[in-house]
């Protein structure tokens, strides 16, 4: 019996992941892929949901596990892939998320300026692959869609990608939101592969449409939270209050000297490229821990949003279909001014409004292909008697207002 | 219909927990409480069961809930509790930890030396008490053993507490260490008082040895698994080397005043009551990010274990029941100390040796009394033909050594 | 403390139903209620999902365990519900299925003939009335919506009642669709009552919609998968070919002579209501070991019947969208003959279409009632932007076919 | 892609079971194997857990299915197992049970004398070897430990056997007892081979431990608990009063002409080998339509015992350490014998006693060895410190009586 690389890795949503490819394994041991422990999944989720605390290295340990079972499906079917497109497909999915920052989704575009993290991701798979002496390039090729085999580019960023196959069933287990629980098993055996793309056979119909309105569910009943959409709109007010007062010369120090770095300096894409070492040196103990600092900042506007974020004395929240009362706006506004004894301009921190967006399945954007047993393939929206049609793909819009009110 | 105060928490490990008292929820509500948000429950367990990072506050949340229902059988079982009682036992089981400080176990009498948790909890709510215009007095009478019914406070710190049947129940659902579950819903209805005492039904003899094994399972397999205990000993020694160096008058500077307060001054019991209002200010990321930032700390004692903590670069770690051969220690010594160019001294920081130790059931410290339908009471131990007996009385031990080895 | 009658069942699905009313304890017990542990819930569901072998017992003990739950949390909300109305409402429930023959809804309106098993429950409740000297008065008013409180009789039937979440609970969890779980403990805690009819609180809108689409699913994908209708649809076609011969004077014979009794009699509603003690002698096994008996009897329809049902050689089934081709259903019907060696008359029996048809939401009979915040009431398929609407509500019909193809 | 035979499962314990082999295919469709449908996995054990309902079908699918993950898991570490083998080992596993009869470990050695249900399977398997025209040789080789890998035999039959690992699960799961449960998939993944023998890895100890408690679990509380052995006793009584009445020349008649057959004839292990079409025709739905029947039997004897069992008014059973007092015995039987107007010898009918023997773990007989990192080879019983020692390889021996108490 040989002795061969095998880690096993408890997960309480999967049961067991196994580890036994030496070129994942060395992507996993690399500072950089566990700087992802500390990053939460759900940002600040877990103010409603006490439970959603796990990271972004368990969600992408989980998509790699989902990926595992997906290449073996198809192989099983016969879709041909070979031993090296199975190693670049699981290293992709491992690294998909590695370009996020400090509470990924909650600060994307604001930390670092309009840049998405999945441009990050691939600016570090290159430093990556150079440290590893091309190893990762196939990972790459796949990740950026440039491979001849579109399925696995399609399992990794599509509309039934294992990513969001992990986080749906991830962060409904954690949060102990149990309806939105999807069949990932019974999607994953449903795959099929038709001309190089990734489809669902007929018999998966039922599921896929689970699968939308579990989706669905989730956003309005947790990403959107109106008390999850408060605390993660404070973050980004507290970023923004701390980056004017350091361009208006106020001393604002961060608890990190790299956290302090990308908060007093310009940005963006071009920017990050050239400092990826030390953006994969901040996470969300940079963030917070500066936070708590910050409490005790005498800015009023910083340290009263701090110790709202804090202390979980939230901004109140309304969510509703249509946009609220400039009047009843302009009424709470004098208030808050005057509690808080700041001018008219800085009440902008405390009083502010947006907009939430979800479509359930956008058949112009998105495609799920049904491949029926005559060897038809139909998008999901046009089958007959599906639940997920025309009325559904029209996105709903929602407004929220925050606002303080302590 | 009466508009009632009522919050329902989502749960993954109960599905639903109820609020519906308001004492309860001001108690959650206060800062201080908030805090253990940022505390994880199993400190470095993540490093080895990747979904291992709840927090105390979901764990005392989920032994409120259960003593709410320990609450209902007994009294469904006739046992007279008031409405007082109860409000009270569900105050202090969810006030039980608010003592602990950062990385909980880990770092215990270690930052504040000397001091056990529980006391800091005590102080606590005697704190709380005055706020609350003594709204918590029975509440500290029931934590504190100071009440006339003592299975209340069995409820809280006994052999069968809700405190430890929520965390072997938490924590082997979120390391996905199945095997450490516990049947605690029917051990629940299994309660019983006899003369005050609590105590389990006979049927229930069964589960009680499950659970005495479950919990010897999760012992050895999670609490005391050898990458977990290197990483939570690596811990002690960064913060034992920042005091040294400091006494030593160098520059170590923490992430936060206030940690660097508790890292500069002499700590104690006597200390900590009366700082107890910067004590609630510090937590896992307080800590977790100053020990990012020593990695670029000149000392290379240090930096080196920052830098192993953080990239997961651990110590290794070897467990076995008997003591390490010295000659075998000193080889390994002298070859650390080459390869980092430390003397001596300082060597001590990267070789040591220390024992783990854990009783299945230890009668004399313990007691759970199995009260037969006939009316005598026997201690579980003593029970014919019981799994748990006499040899499972002493306590194993075991030897361990972490060292330096990349 | 007293000695009060409590009985702990284990339950897979729910973990334990607790029984601790005399009335309740005194209804399981009767010889009537132990024979639905005879009737299996799903029929021949099990033969494709081989987990679906529980029966109408543990249904309508779940179902009882949810009306318990059910009235706890109204009363929680302030909901008035005196001790007998909880005592009738849980009778009520446990009583509900208790008309149920043989195979339940497989063979209803075939063994006796058009009568629904609502109508033998209450002609059996009126019987254990007596027998229980008037305490299932208040019971039978509930189950009958006689009761001046029309939210207890929704809970045992309506839109939202606990028969059928308890049955979409358990059969998806012993079929193993995962897909059709409902967030059961959810809508149960956002039931409440408005002018005396019960109602789903706003926050429990999503929710709601993934009951629908549970519902919908498991119709499509388990109650009318093509191979349970097959079998069930031949069960159907075996006791009418038996019916037949008998009325031919041949000779047939059931395993038992209550069943015998039921196909030798001409039956229906006011007949039943005088046999009801042979009535409850009835159950799966009569009609199993019979057709098991009968693979041997001469008539070649009969045996080749059993024989495919025993053997699970079952006929083929098509589901289609369109109804089928006759001329190649003729083609068929004469293989058929041909084949089997029977008459064209008989050929029925081997070859059949028929439809199946079900709705997802059908307002006009139908009503969830979504009670807002501000008062407002309205049906959920009218709520803005939810998923169920106008085109859900039509029926969605399909054609099936059963064909002899072995 | 290639069109496979390819069949999946639903199984709620273990998500799904894929079926891909044709032998594997064509064995599952015999009649002979679907007549385990119709056979309860635990008897009477479902008139106190309701839920327990599964059947001999559904246990050998997921013995199975854990066939297959165990020589996955084998592979993968190197094990050299070939295609043959693997089919040949899973075949195995499936007909494993295929000898048992009605209600199988309950009227084991009752209906077909002092016959195991092991030998009736080796049977017939031989005669479905002759059938599928020696396809089975290889199979059946394993199963009677006749082949040169003595670890695939032990897969079937042996300490850690997929049989017991199946059973364990699905009874716990099914009958809702969750402290049975057991960590088949973490045991699954310790198991290797040494020397062509099975062994455990050294990191699974505990697993194992958890594994032989929960077995001992199982047993007190399920398998034997008093009221399921009441039942059970009851039915073997009912079969031997039959037999007696038979014997006596009486009218005894059985609901279908096979299980009169053997009720009729001296069976045992010669007389069976010639009659296994007509075995494999009789299951629980013969045996208990009869009991039905029997019901109405003139002989008060039989007709009571039988009404017991039907209507769940079972004999009341004790279960305690020690024998029980023959003067108190002598007393109830003769309230029984006035009672029910039976004369003193029939009274054995309605009092008997017996013993109830379980083992936890026995090294003489069993061998649970452990392969330690360094190669050796250790029995469980004697690692240091293990739960599992000498104070528990002796049996526990428990009596019981079971009397009429109506």
């Amino acid at each position: 019996m040989t002795n061969r690389l095998r880690k096993i890795i408890n997960d309480p949503v999967y049961g067991f992941i196994t580890i036994d490819d030496p070129l994942v394994f060395q992507v996993i041991s690399h500072p950089w892929y566990q700087r992802l422990r500390r990053i939460h999944q759900m940002a600040f989720a877990h103010l409603v949901y006490p439970g959603a605390v796990h990271t972004r290295l368990h969600h992408s340990l989980g998509a790699y596990h989902l990926m595992c079972n997906a290449l073996s499906e198809l192989k099983s079917k016969g879709v041909e892939i070979s031993q090296d497109e199975e190693s670049a497909a699981r290293v992709a999915i491992l690294l998909h998320d590695i370009g996020h920052g400090p509470f990924s989704h909650a600060l994307e575009n604001v930390l670092i300026s309009n840049t998405h993290h999945e441009t990050i991701s691939i600016q570090i798979m290159h430093v990556l692959n150079v440290q590893m002496k091309g190893q990762l390039q196939k990972a790459i090729d796949i990740f950026t869609n440039n491979y001849t085999k579109p399925f696995l580019h399609q399992l990794i960023s599509g509309q039934l990608d294992v990513d969001r196959m992990d986080y749906l069933t991830r962060d409904s287990f954690y949060t102990g939101v149990s309806e939105g629980v999807i069949g990932y098993d019974r999607i994953l055996k449903m795959l099929t592969v038709n001309n190089g793309d990734l489809m669902v056979e007929e018999k998966g119909i039922y599921s896929i449409e689970k699968f939308l309105v579990a989706r669905r569910l989730m956003y309005w009943q947790v990403y959107l939270h109106k008390t999850v959409l408060g605390a993660e709109k404070t973050l980004i007010k507290i970023i923004q209050r701390a980056k004017e007062l350091i361009q208006q010369g106020q001393s604002v120090q961060a608890a990190s000297v790299t956290f302090d770095f990308f908060l007093k300096n310009t940005t963006g894409t071009a920017f990050i490229e050239q400092q990826l070492d030390k953006f994969c040196l901040i996470d969300d103990y940079d963030v917070l821990t500066t936070i708590k600092n910050w409490i005790f900042h005498p800015d009023v506007v910083l340290s009263t949003l701090c110790r709202c974020l804090i202390e979980r004395r939230l901004l109140k929240v309304k969510l509703q279909a249509e946009p609220f009362d400039q009047d009843w706006i302009k009424t709470q506004r004098n208030n808050i001014c005057q509690q808080l004894k700041i001018n008219e301009g800085d009440c902008d921190y405390f009083i502010f409004t947006g907009e939430a967006v979800n479509t359930t399945y956008n058949p112009t954007e998105e495609r799920i292909n049904i491949l029926f047993k005559n060897g038809a393939v139909t998008d999901i929206s046009k089958v007959d008697n599906a639940l997920i049609h025309q009325a559904l793909a029209s996105p709903v819009k929602k407004y929220y207002i925050c606002y303080y009110n302590c």
